[in-house]
């Protein structure tokens, strides 16, 4: 791969996500070769994906491009290429654009969706952990309906209106509710001559509440504003099986749907090369405090593809942006205190809270020393997520379609955008064509 | 096809452009069933599609939901499938969703590129006629600079680098225009370890001036702009071969070039069905005065596919959104009049006109009784394009984009956005997933 040499260290960092963007930019004036290797040339503001599946948001809104982000840090360098894995003895990464050799090598790779294993629910269902999956889930929910109108078959048309989300943490609570919304405000107006009250949402969640990482407050709101706004929750439910048609699970319950999210799991996106002795718990990569891979001296692991055990997290910390973002910041600061001959610090996560947004004026919100539900959590997630956002552009877009929607029921963005010409009937064509699904 | 039947005469028209929208929303209030079937759920907005390929704009500033359009009209039923062919003499649609009959059928599919039966040229190039190919053309030209840092063999980065536009019409002008900006304003900053000076526009044109339609003066003003922009145009220069590297033209001139945009003539896009004695020139279909297809009573074509030879257009209209919109809205109006028993009016053409931009204060008008070129020009069609989008919101966000890209010196959304997760590298592979054709 072609990067100028500098008789600087040189350190590669394996993804542009919360941490890899975080380690980047804290060591901007630092003198050392920063080149950060993706195979998108954006990032991607994950938390608000859900968004962008159900026609509130244009990718633009919250993504943005890694290039931009850097304009004017003169010691980096980036490359739009896939990394096919490192190999630690010669010091190198292996990507297909050919080798880069480093000093230092940070895996900031992040984590997939977890199938556990089931190979059918990955082959039929979608998941939303990338904007080409987002804008694949929109294009494939808006076509449902457009289908249902075009089918004379009533339990074909029940099968297209039926729409289950599997997993009852964050993302599946906050889709379920931008789902109802379309149901409630949008739907009805768009499609006058369809009953849109044969339109079924549902949430199966394999615990007994919502939200099973947050408070038993948050759970309990959550549940509420979710049925209230017409949503099926079985708790203490798991997924068995898929085809595409019949949502087999464990509840005795039948459910028919042509359109299944799984939300309900992720692993570590692990990449090749590394001893298999640190693979751990959730695919994730074993490291030490100071996101040190464990049997290596200059290759790093941070944010949800890390595992680092610690007292107050013996599992692993939540795989979550604050952790991928802290611990970038912590990494560089270890990096700086080497070059100054000063000794590392180990890492220690400040949990700031966490939140769920569930529609208008709904949103639960576990922070430190407060939890509150309703209209002012609604409020504050709004405010967070939209300083959150890169680029002032990106605010002021989002800014102008939360006001909108707010104002006019609507979301704006029902587009059924598809990069083929055809649109595909088959599932395997087009298991093969979009990446929705592709296990 | 699922559609309500009805007592009233039902209308069937085929296409969501501008002709098909403007004589549906021309219909409200009638007392008949108007259903318009498009393959895609949205109408969009042609005209600045380049915008959306030049990284300016997104999709949903240009595309507009069809069902929104016409939420407020209850004689409108829309079905989202596409047409296979009619059958006059049963008064059918045939569609990929079943068939709908008809009391009377108005073709307004538009026109298509036309590569005048070059199959190589119409394989390797790429055309910018749809919001997937524009955003096609976007994450292909984004990729091609990444893929320049990529490389070590110049040549192949030269290639990589050219950009060839044939046809010197608005399109090819307004694009060649944004990429010369793009090169300007944005490309250096965002990769600093390329010399961007290497990367070259070429427009090529076989006539003897860029925007035959227009005004001489038009011409000049367009031809001074672009190449004090740094854009190479070659005019009496036609493409007689392109294999996705080498583009062979007339004029012995060896260009090298990995992207080569096609606007160099469009035509009817027509369908089957229809007595094979009414296709005329440009693919187009033959009508009367009144839109009426040859030989057929209630068959109807509008817009760019319809030829109607006329005394000022002996050889048809021009195919813009000006004919189709006032032939639209006249054929609505020739309805009515049969309704109440008056006779039919034939169709007149009132140009309003034509413009085209080429970058920031740099446009030219031809208006019926002015002709003007520069600033002026620039903030007029930037004006009439504006009101021209339908929905308050996506003016808002539009204008947002462009006085944020003229204030700024900058283009939003240089999103590389695929559908599949992996870049193809095999060119048959890459031109059946996607319609780019990386050779």
């Amino acid at each position: 791969m072609n990067v100028s040499d500098s008789s600087l260290p040189r350190l590669v960092i394996i993804g542009g996500g919360f941490g890899g963007i975080q380690l980047a930019r804290s060591l901007r004036n630092q003198a050392c070769q920063v080149v950060l290797i993706d195979k998108r040339n954006y990032h991607t503001f994950q938390p608000l994906l859900y968004q962008v599946a159900s026609a509130g948001l244009e990718p633009d809104s919250i993504a943005y491009p890694i290039r931009k982000v850097f304009r004017n840090q003169k010691n980096f360098v980036f490359r739009n290429a896939g990394v096919q894995h490192i190999d630690p003895v010669q010091q190198k990464v292996v990507t297909d654009a050919g080798e880069l050799s480093y000093d230092h090598v940070i895996i900031a790779t992040g984590s997939t969706t977890n199938f556990f294993g089931m190979e059918k629910v990955s082959r039929y269902s979608r998941s939303m952990k990338s904007i080409p999956e987002a804008l694949d889930l929109r294009s494939l929910m808006l076509e449902h309906f457009e289908d249902s109108l075009l089918t004379h078959d009533l339990h074909e048309r029940d099968a297209l209106m039926n729409f289950v989300i599997v997993g009852g943490g964050p993302t599946g609570v906050e889709l379920a509710g931008a789902l109802a919304e379309l149901k409630t405000h949008v739907l009805p107006k768009d499609y006058p001559d369809l009953d849109v009250r044969r339109m079924n949402i549902h949430i199966l969640e394999g615990s007994d509440r919502l939200l099973p990482t947050m408070s038993k407050e948050a759970s309990t709101a959550s549940y509420k504003f979710l049925t209230g706004m017409g949503v099926n929750i079985w708790l203490g439910t798991r997924v068995s099986d898929y085809d595409g048609h019949t949502v087999s699970n464990d509840s005795g319950k039948v459910l028919l749907a042509k359109t299944l999210i799984w939300a309900a799991g992720v692993k570590g996106n692990t990449i090749g090369g590394l001893d298999p002795m640190v693979k751990s718990r959730g695919n994730r990569i074993l490291t030490d405090a100071y996101n040190r891979v464990k049997g290596h001296s200059n290759v790093f692991a941070i944010g949800d593809v890390a595992m680092m055990p610690s007292e107050a997290y013996p599992d692993g910390h939540p795989m979550v942006a604050q952790v991928a973002i802290q611990q970038g910041k912590q990494l560089a600061k270890n990096f700086k205190a080497e070059w100054q001959g000063k000794a590392w610090t180990a890492f220690g996560y400040r949990d700031k809270g966490s939140m769920a947004t569930i529609g208008r004026n709904k949103a639960v919100a576990d922070l430190p020393r407060f939890r509150f539900q309703g209209f002012f959590a609604w409020f504050v997630w709004m405010f967070i997520h939209l300083i959150s956002l890169i680029g002032f552009r990106n605010k002021v877009i989002t800014l102008f379609n939360w006001a909108w929607s707010y104002i006019h029921y609507d979301k704006g963005v029902r587009l059924i955008i598809r990069p083929s010409k055809k649109r595909k009937k088959d599932p395997d064509e087009m298991a093969a064509v979009s990446p929705s699904g592709t296990p």
